[in-house]
């Protein structure tokens, strides 16, 4: 008999045949003997229609109402999940985040989880019940106002559930079989990864995996929680985040192959480069002071080679497309007090990343990476790297055929085809 | 200065623009200096459609798991009505019954108000912003559950509220202008009332008239709260329910003219008709018994003069309609017992009330009332009287007429034609 934590996204649940369907997997893993704890995001597009609706009655919703409105979205679901699962013979529990005892901060829109007082699930579990719970949301500790977590939050309710009861899993359901060595949409050829360890999750959650959000894998990661990321669709193991390093694929973890996780990439970026810098000390600082403090979150830095002649340099950064207006607002601002010439702005560029433990005792990991894509005829313009991720900027459209260059070269390439969809799921 | 809970039904804020033509009234009210709390229903057809949802997933959805499916429809409504209020530029805080206070009974789905604890409503109104507050909804004092309080249940809502925070008066919104001495759409001629005691506005809504439901009236005459129903879409002054008695409208209040409130309509009921039954005491009792143990409320009942030959008699009872059925299987159960001969079922029969305070002085009013009915050409099948009510059974399609002709023979036709539109809003 197991413990174990289900989560399940908005696809999952999007209409009254799909929460059946997750209805009967529940109660199958409740017959089996299994103790089950249920996660629910908001059904299918609920969230999108109480967004549209809050913009039609104002153009600036203040945050407190708007999380009122949106968490209207999962108790409609968990109540369906609970009503479905009791129709099949199984006694189950709905609860708010509040009942669920999900206290966070007061951080409208994107607060954090402070603490799990898991009281009434362990009350329900001891009653033999299923325990569902609404994902995405929380209370606040001291004034008691429903807040929500922001993107990827289910994920987070759901990892930070089982940390609080000690489950000994948490199946975060999706729409895929699990974590891919790239996205199967790009790469045919992707192979569904085993296990992965949380370090390379978050490498590939923040290079822009999208099927497991970064807090909910850093969460797990602290607590130590084992996160098994499957599909709702079908029955297969999917892929396993914990602390353990990933098993040698056929043909890796020798010295021709380094254990690469897999290639990861992300077209929401954008570039912004500042022409005409003043080549001296303290200017990159003032640009990058100027865009933090307008809130927007630097990725990857460029500064070319100064020309000796001018004194003059040019700076580039990556930054979230969806940023790229205020950042260029703010530093258009301070343009006279930098003295830099002009701003030009990129949202046509692509980024791809090569996650791995197993590359940092393999020197020659970069200099594949950089071979395949040369022969592949793909022009890098940025570059980074960190202990187990090297990432590279691409122009947008060479990114697809990045990916599989790179995907092959590194031996990651299945010989059976996977039928797979792949898609994010938002909350 | 005043302190006024205004309470919206589900088509005063049915979609984005009703819900900002609402937010203009409340900040208005606002801004004339009043101190104002809003109740307000789900949006226009949400409930229907969360019913339907939970209808696809279970045929007998669990009653605990049903409120919090439902409740979610004020959550939207109340978090885009105070959305839309501070876009005026006026502060607005919304409430779920919960942090409202609204503690009640467990009895899911018809939960009853035990306390209103109002203290967020209070330092909402110290800070100087409008509390929105869901209606129709509750939470158990203990177990912190969510509850809902069953059709009607936002008026009560708004009438608990007015009565803990000592409301200088309670709005109710809805789409008519008022009570009126009949249902509009029946009698083009009906008049609104300006003034009704809380007795009158019980029977009146206890006989059909669906404007308030009985509960919301019971609360505001126990606590002393006074009621005024009307317009969301006009600005006219509506129906004042209170302890006050009716001014004498023109050419009432004379020997001639008792003061009659008005004539409510119910097309609601039916009637069985057990037949055959012995005609022995306690056998009266024991039908009734029966009816009442499977949950069903009786309306009028008529027990026929026995024939003396036979010892059998005949008992007729009116009841809801939609309790029919269950009726009909009690009785049958226990036909060898009580040992009637068999039960008649008729759906299509309409009840007539004829209402006011004036009619305890008036000893002419039941023979009035027969006398219009017989010269239209109308046949009484049941009687039954209160000290402030007569009602009258007749066949459903004689129903409009006999309203038309009631209306007219007490003198509540007004001259000037006013338009209106008629019709509940469920809760």
């Amino acid at each position: 008999m197991a413990l174990i934590v289900q989560k399940y996204g908005g696809s999952s649940v999007a209409d009254a045949t799909a929460i059946k369907r997750v209805a009967h997997r529940i109660a199958e893993a409740k017959r089996a003997g299994d103790d089950v704890v249920v996660v629910v995001s908001a059904m299918g597009d609920t969230t999108d229609e109480l967004l549209d609706l809050a913009n039609q009655v104002s153009p600036k919703p203040p945050s407190r109402e708007m999380d009122i409105l949106l968490t209207a979205g999962e108790r409609i679901s968990m109540a369906l999940l609970a009503m479905a699962i009791a129709n099949l013979g199984v006694e189950a529990q709905a609860f708010t985040g509040q009942q669920a005892g999900v206290i966070t901060d007061d951080a409208h829109g994107k607060a954090r989880i402070i603490d799990v007082k898991a009281g009434r699930i362990h009350q329900a579990l001891d009653e033999g019940a299923v325990a569902i719970v609404a994902g995405f949301q929380g209370v606040t500790e001291h004034t008691n106002d429903v807040t929500t977590l922001g993107r990827g939050g289910s994920d987070t309710t759901a990892v930070a559930i089982a940390a609080a009861i000690d489950a000994d899993v948490c199946e975060i359901y999706t729409d895929v079989d699990g974590v891919f060595t790239a996205d199967p949409r790009i790469v045919p050829t992707a192979r569904k990864i085993a296990r992965i360890t949380y370090e390379e999750m978050l490498d590939m959650a923040a290079s822009g995996a999208k099927v497991l959000g970064l807090r909910c894998v850093e969460y797990g990661r602290r607590h130590g929680v084992r996160i098994h990321v499957r599909s709702s669709f079908s029955g297969h193991t999917g892929t396993l985040v914990t602390d353990e390093p990933q098993p040698a694929l056929e043909g890796e973890g020798t010295m021709e192959q380094p254990i690469i996780a897999g290639v990861a990439h992300d077209r929401s970026e954008a570039k912004i480069t500042v022409v005409g810098v003043p080549d001296v000390p303290g200017t990159a600082a003032q640009i990058f002071e100027t865009v933090a403090a307008s809130g927007v979150n630097i990725d990857m830095i460029v500064q070319n080679v100064s020309a000796a002649q001018t004194g003059l340099t040019d700076i580039s950064f990556t930054l979230p497309a969806a940023d790229g207006q205020r950042a260029i607002a703010a530093l258009d601002a301070v343009r006279g007090a930098i003295g830099f010439a002009s701003l030009q702005y990129d949202d046509t560029i692509g980024k791809l990343s090569l996650v791995g433990a197993g590359m940092k005792s393999h020197p020659g990991v970069s200099a594949r990476l950089f071979g395949a894509l040369r022969d592949a005829g793909i022009n890098i313009e940025m570059i980074s790297t960190s202990e187990i991720r090297v990432s590279v900027v691409t122009r947008a459209d060479q990114l697809d055929d990045a990916v599989r260059a790179v995907h092959t070269a590194f031996g990651l390439d299945s010989t059976e085809g996977e039928a797979v969809v792949y898609g994010g799921t938002g909350r």
